[in-house]
């Protein structure tokens, strides 16, 4: 019998035990061994819970307990879950956790942790909800060098995109039915504001480059500024508007960013609505793979940490090969080097000469007519420029009349 | 040192061969010790190959070999590959192969073996090339009951459907136009027959269910008998023609089967085209995932038996939790039972009070209009239908003077 502990009994926590309890028959068939939750750590009363005689409110109850051997961090946050998960580390305790906030900014020492102990310390579930996504890179990174990595990380955003393309629903309103629905916070800022999608992209390049990339130093825009203005233009070029995490390899430095994109309607990626979120992984060998499904809801979250759980009872005594370097994003590519083509959207004054004057400061751009586009609204899009070259450009084109309402990048994978 | 052999050096083993060669150090850092390739066998000469003094004909040099640890099988067919391979298990070897023939028709005679001699018996690489699927699957199976697996599973066959789809290519010149691409082999049976998706999708079965599905007792319709008018009536109703292989619980049985099937646009595989292949795995608590990717070619295929090694080599003396018991497929439902709606054509002597007469054999049906559409023929979705009812409703119609020229499955996933 392997005895765990859960330190949390939120929406995924709850999950958790539930599967535990409810397939416990199914589990120790595949493991092999049978698994007890000894402990679960939360701050409210769960009368109700069949094992209710089991919570408690004392994280030392489960710390000094050498009984359990592996933890199960679902509280989320950086404290006090980082507190805890580094006490369990010490302590010789295998960790599962799900909190990509805490993976993102402490994942680096936390697996140092692991390592120097032979302990797991494993978070699929902190990336894609229940798509298996960490593992299956961790297999293609075995043969493979993964390039570049691009996704739709973050399912809020996803839906409200969605609405806003399929039913013309302002950004406002979409955010609204969301919140209505259950998929966004009422304070809704780490999700619409790109936190959530920086701190998985984070991870995923964390993985393939061996070294800690920090949510701090990567440029992470959201969605409260797309209009559905530039829905209708991203239309009338063919494509859709989503939120994109993206990084890849470019002249030694990584380029990682978050922000919302032009994605052509010929893209895997333009297809994947509302609350799904799907990760494309580019192997120098296997070319490009997919992995999609929801990510995020109690139970397919619930379902990863508990397939963690099992993974850890299964190999009590070795650590699986997931690790990565400290580091000061040192390899971090600036910003303002970062190179896309963008689309501009922009207020014009007059019209006089107007291809001419745009090509004269981006160079040659192609124009985007759409219906209904207001008489002195103009759209292009750029060749591929440096971000601080686009920025000059933009100074230089409004000093000669324009005023651009909005830029947008182009998705280039 | 870990020393290996590879048998069968055409596209695949020579990929593994150069992965294994090229990244070597890469690959030492991450599995923590060298893996040296001791032998390739192959009845042809390479001479020049950089490792052409470790070629050899006679298999015996590689069953005999104590050093030699694992044993790539690369060779495909059933045999020699099922004697090669069975001989290493003997012998205390572990076995990675990519030959889907050989795991979907002995897979639980050679699961067995390892099992009981704790070695692996790895086979990534036999289902979706290049994409993680396997393991992956293994993962979603960890923590949830799968329920369904639809997926386009070869890559060939949906090539020629893209095309047919798209540059309303005939099946005739689009077979031609992937042969001169090298995608379908001059002998295109076992793909376009619907035999490759078989295997593949029995595997996922047997995996699924964790008892061996045969291919002999599946039920296996190709793509010879598509032809464009019946992709025109698919784009009309809203979808496109896929192949798909496609297996569940119903009733207590295992309802499996490859076959053409509409599959609407709103779907997640419908957009999958060309060479790519897409998996769609139903989990009780993940719901949907899909795995996507190219599906064949030398790289990806090779770069997932690398893993599959890479993975033997970290655990020499355990065996991964990969195993299914023998059947003798007495939980597959009969054909018979199998249900579908169905998309039929059909040619009409008189169309006299058509609605009547075909809602009076197949129930309510709905009728598909096409441009250009001959006169005479007709087209039409029934309702969900037992197989052998659908059969016996179609000699009722023909006696009633229509002609059926095609029956394509709706796909219900």
């Amino acid at each position: 019998m392997i005895q765990v502990a859960v330190m949390g009994h939120g929406v995924v926590g709850s999950g958790v035990t539930e599967i535990l309890l409810n397939n416990s028959a199914e589990i120790a068939k595949r493991v092999r061994d049978e698994i007890y939750i000894k402990k679960v750590l939360d701050l409210r009363e769960f009368p109700d819970s069949p094992i209710a005689d089991r919570f408690t409110k004392d994280f030392s109850e489960i710390e000094d307990d050498d009984e359990i051997k592996i933890v199960v961090e679902v509280m989320g946050g950086v404290e006090p879950a980082y507190t805890f998960v580094k006490s369990c580390l010490l302590k010789g305790k295998s960790v599962v956790t799900s909190n990509k906030e805490l993976v993102a900014k402490k994942g680096a020492e936390l697996l140092k942790i692991a390592n120097e102990r032979n302990l797991n310390f494993l978070f699929e579930a902190s990336v894609g909800g229940g798509i298996p996504i960490i593992r299956p890179l961790n297999q293609c990174l075995a043969a493979n060098n993964v390039e570049e990595i691009d996704g739709i990380l973050n399912g809020t955003t996803n839906f409200i995109l969605t609405k806003m393309i399929e039913d013309s629903m302002s950004f406002e309103d979409a955010l609204k039915l969301a919140q209505d629905l259950g998929y966004a916070e009422r304070n809704p800022a780490a999700d619409v504001e790109g936190h959530d999608a920086c701190r998985k992209i984070c991870i995923l390049a964390s993985m393939i480059f061996g070294k800690h990339v920090y949510p701090d130093g990567v440029h992470t825009e959201g969605i409260t500024k797309v209009t559905l203005d530039d829905v209708g233009y991203a239309q009338s070029w063919g494509g859709v508007i989503k939120l994109i995490g993206s990084v890849k390899q470019n002249g030694g430095k990584h380029q990682i960013l978050v922000a919302p994109m032009f994605v052509p309607n010929t893209n895997q990626l333009s297809s994947v609505d509302d609350v799904f979120n799907a990760i494309l992984v580019k192997g120098d060998y296997t070319g490009d793979v997919v992995f999609y499904g929801k990510g995020a809801g109690k139970l397919p979250t619930a379902s990863a940490v508990v397939a963690d759980v099992m993974d850890c009872v299964t190999n009590l005594d070795r650590r699986r090969n997931i690790f990565w370097e400290d580091s000061k994003n040192e390899s971090v590519m600036p910003f303002e080097d970062t190179m896309y083509s963008m689309f501009v959207r922009a207020y014009a004054v007059d019209k006089t000469d107007l291809d001419k004057r745009v090509s004269g400061v981006f160079g040659e751009c192609s124009f985007i007519e759409k219906d209904n586009a207001p008489e002195n609204e103009i759209a292009f899009v750029t060749p591929l420029m440096k971000y601080s070259d686009f920025d000059k450009a933009c100074r230089t084109f409004e000093k000669d009349g324009f005023r651009v309402l909005s830029s947008i990048r182009i998705a280039d994978f």
